[in-house]
């Protein structure tokens, strides 16, 4: 029947599937000695400026009802310049108020902006029961317009540096994965789950 | 010595300095049974779309460790129109990075937005062992520019329906407080204490 029986579980904390499929993808890729499980709790999350904060809070709000090692991941599109880092932690609801349309009407000079995408996962790892912190960061700028349709959220008005010219809505899912601070937060919990089997 | 030996104590749990001065000027015009004090502890805000959800969030966070009488306050500029709403309960970190020239180029038609100052109490009422919420609110709209330089944060670029040629930030004090959403909620918590004395 393909499962281990030795096969351990982890559960990802999230109420949204699309980032569980996500995840769970590059879990499959690796053989891990770990199962993943979507676990529809509610965290709290609080206001605070620092992702990690947000993160850690989330999973200590909720790690003793689980009881196992489980983890929860957030991200945020912080634009440094000009905008101060906004939207930062609040990105997701900024998105659903003004869109992508909203922000570049507050970027002058998007050629000069700096934007990074940043991801955090915080993970409660039962066999030592501690707490973990890995994250992924990419570096770009803001786009002087919206390009391209893949992906989602603040996807289509971030251009990496290291893809020059294209937007995150223009790459395909493997060159995102490639890249996204996603994608680098994911690979740094699953080498840790490696050497943790 | 001016105290009244029955005087109870209520405490007011924020951060703000300036906000417990305002508030204790109105307490303090009524001649109420109860003394208005300063608790700088640091209850949890947390990430909601509803103001009421943050400030009964935030109360019960901390009431136990209070153990008498207190409340918090919480408000929030809302543009309903055109921005469905923000900067709502993140009013405060949204000035903070982009300020009111930012939240101006947002609105292309200023003259046909919509949008609320709104005020929330949360009491935790000791005698009662009980929690009430009163709350305030000021319609009106976006000014097409910043104007006035009285009060903080939005004041400049709110204009009450009430007095349609004034922003906030061209009313006195006194002009202030006959309509503003904080007076009108906290005129319904000393109301609730003249009843409870």
């Amino acid at each position: 029947m393909g499962n281990n029986a030795h096969e351990k579980k982890i559960y990802l904390i999230t109420g949204n599937p699309h980032k569980f499929e996500e995840i769970n993808a590059l879990f499959k890729n690796h053989f891990l000695n770990y199962k993943l499980e979507l676990k529809n709790a509610h965290p709290i999350e609080i206001q605070a400026d620092d992702l990690v904060e947000v993160a850690l809070f989330k999973l200590n709000s909720i790690k003793d009802k689980i009881n196992d090692s489980c983890f929860v991941e957030d991200a945020g599109f912080f634009i440094d310049h000009p905008l101060q880092g906004f939207p930062g932690v609040y990105s997701s609801h900024v998105f659903k108020k003004i869109g992508n349309q909203g922000i570049l009407k507050l970027i002058d000079d998007p050629s000069r902006s700096r934007a990074r995408f940043k991801a955090v996962i915080a993970l409660y790892f039962k066999p030592h029961d501690k707490v973990y912190v890995f994250e992924g960061e990419v570096l770009g700028k803001v786009a002087a317009k919206i390009r391209g349709s893949q992906g989602f959220g603040y996807d289509p008005i971030f251009i990496p540096n290291a893809m020059p010219h294209k937007t995150f809505g223009e790459l395909t899912k493997e060159e995102k994965n490639n890249l996204s601070h996603r994608a680098m937060a994911i690979k740094k919990l699953i080498d840790f789950l490696k050497k943790n089997p």
